[in-house]
């Protein structure tokens, strides 16, 4: 497609596809137009001329100019469709909808192959974090053995605002939804379904692992309560959603859960809508990426920068995954972690690998020590249940792992 | 070259030079393999057999089996004499020798039209961070106004021992020269050449621009004395070796000067020999990049994966150069400083654009305010006179440009 201008379709026309409309017209470097906006609601009042709309999908999908669609509504099944229907007309896509992408990864990459086409989805993961491509180009050769780190913008923001300003949670959340960084429906964010869709998306290029999104399990942070935060406050910890994958005896390993996190250390100095990627590799060491996680103009510039690669041919090569020797995706290990439940019987001493001591307080009961990943996938459901990592992972699995990586 | 192993001649087996033969050794990702090792010294006993050794430059040069050289010796004019006849023979080239590029760039990006060969060199600037792959690739499109962090690990791990563990300046740079982490050199390191040839490099890849590293200020950190620590520690800063670019009024402004930071930044928080890059963009925002930036195994790492990226024939675009619309380097702009020397006339408040004060103690004349850069370049070359930034940079110009790249 070298040295054309190309013509684009985009459906949604929301946060993001403002921002990728605005940062397309204010930049010279990229050679592309937008034809045609398809979008659902025919009352809303638009920035845009109305010409440039349209309500009916294939007046995009089948039209021959366009080359590449932008897929950018919250929808996910339907947007999987659109893909779908995309790819088999013959033309590449851009996406952002991370739901979409984690249930889908394998036939979308399937798809890739059959139809030799080009899907690209860098404002999926982390937004303006250039973490897809890094991975996939960067660390090609470089031996991973984890990646971590804060791969949501809205409930960062709500930790940050609770840690630093004493707002409740409530508060909070209201506030991160007015600045339009938190999803439509905030339960993605709070419960930590969103950061696991992009944790499932980046294992898939960090360790050629495709899980399905239900293998994974995702704690949020609606149970956080009053007295987390001031345990953490009195010892010097933040408390972060930590979104974390890991290589260990021959398994990968991932999970989304709220962490205790040492005040100096790096991530605690990731606030509001910042997101992180740590990236340890057996050569490079550790490698940090901070940016904007989420809002118009980071992710927007995301996708543009897909757009731009589809400018020269580029495809996510899947390198890891084609190699052969990619890793079961595990849940068979432990780690330590505070659970508190109502005072009770619910989870007792024996419900742990090591049972380090537990404490009353405030109607709870708190039981520190390690517990089994399956167990607490279980309880990941439970309403009363709320689980915060201790701050040393104490992960000796890993730890290991590391140390064959080096000597291997 | 796609599905050939490449065949590698090597000059230079140090520190970076071993690290890539570990890396090379230790990973399967990548058809590559060293043929041929070129270094100086006859009697030195090195880790491989002798058979894989040669001392005559043209043995690997005019060798037509092999098709990259990674050139890793200190001697910069050497290096470059080696980089343009390998180019004449067609081979490319991988480097990292950060003198030799910042001060022959013009005519390496020439040598590479002329030839049709790739000179990849990500190993040159700030160890294992990609941040020139990044630059290239992922920021065409974002519209960048400053690129600014700490470029140099042993000064960092320098400052880092002086302020943390109290031990003194020379202490401290015995430790760094010790891990293998301090040039072979120490000025280039404490006087701020190392960061400002990357920062040479950097801006090329920023902003399009080259520039010759005379005309960029060098100001170190071996003349921060026991005062300038005492007052960082007394107002919560530390002292960091920071290397900045940036876009203001039409032209590109570029310096290595220490800086206060304030402790809770993120800048003061990267720590020992870690590096951090943080890209300030119109849409993507901040964005930082955190990594060792020295070391065997992390620039061997960084040299490997230009060497693979020549596997699938990649070379810089240099967009932000061939768009044509590059900038001019300039020193006309002022910032603001501390400026200490022994107490005397060597300097007066009428050298400052605006002057804030004074204050003297311990024999030493300390002034603030606000200086030209073009001043600050002709003091870098006085023993006497030691400069520290601001915490607040207080850029006027650099802010009014974002708000010009945004409205534009």
């Amino acid at each position: 497609m070298q040295n054309k201008k190309l013509k684009l379709g985009i459906f949604g026309f929301g946060c993001v596809g403002q921002g990728l409309y605005h940062v397309l017209k204010e930049t010279h470097g990229i050679q592309a137009e937008i034809k045609k906006i398809c979008v659902k609601d025919r009352e809303k009042s638009r920035i845009l001329n109305s010409d440039i709309f349209t309500f009916d999908k294939y007046e995009i999908l089948n039209d021959p100019e366009i080359d590449v669609i932008v897929e950018l509504i919250n929808d996910a099944p339907t947007a999987f469709e659109i893909v779908k229907t995309a790819l088999q007309n013959g033309k590449h896509v851009v996406t952002a909808n991370k739901k979409m992408l984690a249930e889908n990864l394998v036939e979308i990459y399937n798809l890739q192959q059959q139809y030799n086409r080009s899907v690209l989805y860098e404002g999926s993961v982390c937004g303006s974090i250039p973490i897809l491509r890094n991975l996939e180009e960067y660390y090609d050769n470089d031996l991973i053995a984890s990646i971590e780190g804060i791969f949501n913008g809205s409930t960062n923001y709500i930790l940050t605002k609770v840690f630093e300003e004493k707002k409740s949670y409530l508060e909070a959340l209201k506030g991160a939804q007015d600045l339009g960084f938190a999803e439509s429906d905030p339960s993605l964010d709070v419960k930590g379904f969103d950061p696991k869709y992009k944790l499932v998306i980046a294992m898939a290029h960090t360790f050629g692992v495709f899980t399905q999104p239900e293998e994974v399990i995702n704690m949020g942070i609606d149970k956080i309560n009053p007295i987390d935060i001031k345990y953490a406050k009195e010892n010097n910890y933040k408390i972060k959603l930590v979104a974390r994958a890991f290589k260990a005896e021959g398994k990968i390993f991932g999970f989304v859960i709220p962490q205790y996190i040492p005040a100096d250390s790096m991530l605690a100095g990731v606030r509001n809508e910042y997101n992180a990627v740590l990236v340890e590799g057996a050569f490079a060491e550790k490698q940090v990426f901070i940016g904007k996680g989420a809002g118009s103009y980071p992710t927007g510039s995301a996708v543009l920068s897909d757009i731009s690669a589809l400018a020269y041919n580029y495809r996510y090569a899947y390198k890891k995954s084609e190699q052969g020797d990619s890793l079961p995706f595990s849940n068979d290990a432990a780690v330590d972690v505070v659970v508190s439940f109502p005072t009770g019987n619910l989870i007792s001493s024996k419900d742990f690998e090591t049972f380090k001591g537990g404490y009353q307080g405030n109607g709870h009961q708190y039981l520190t020590g390690s517990v089994k990943l399956e167990k607490l996938k279980a309880w990941s459901s439970w309403d009363e249940v709320s689980v915060i990592l201790a701050p040393e992972l104490n992960l000796v699995a890993l730890e290991k792992s590391k140390k064959e990586l080096l000597s291997a």
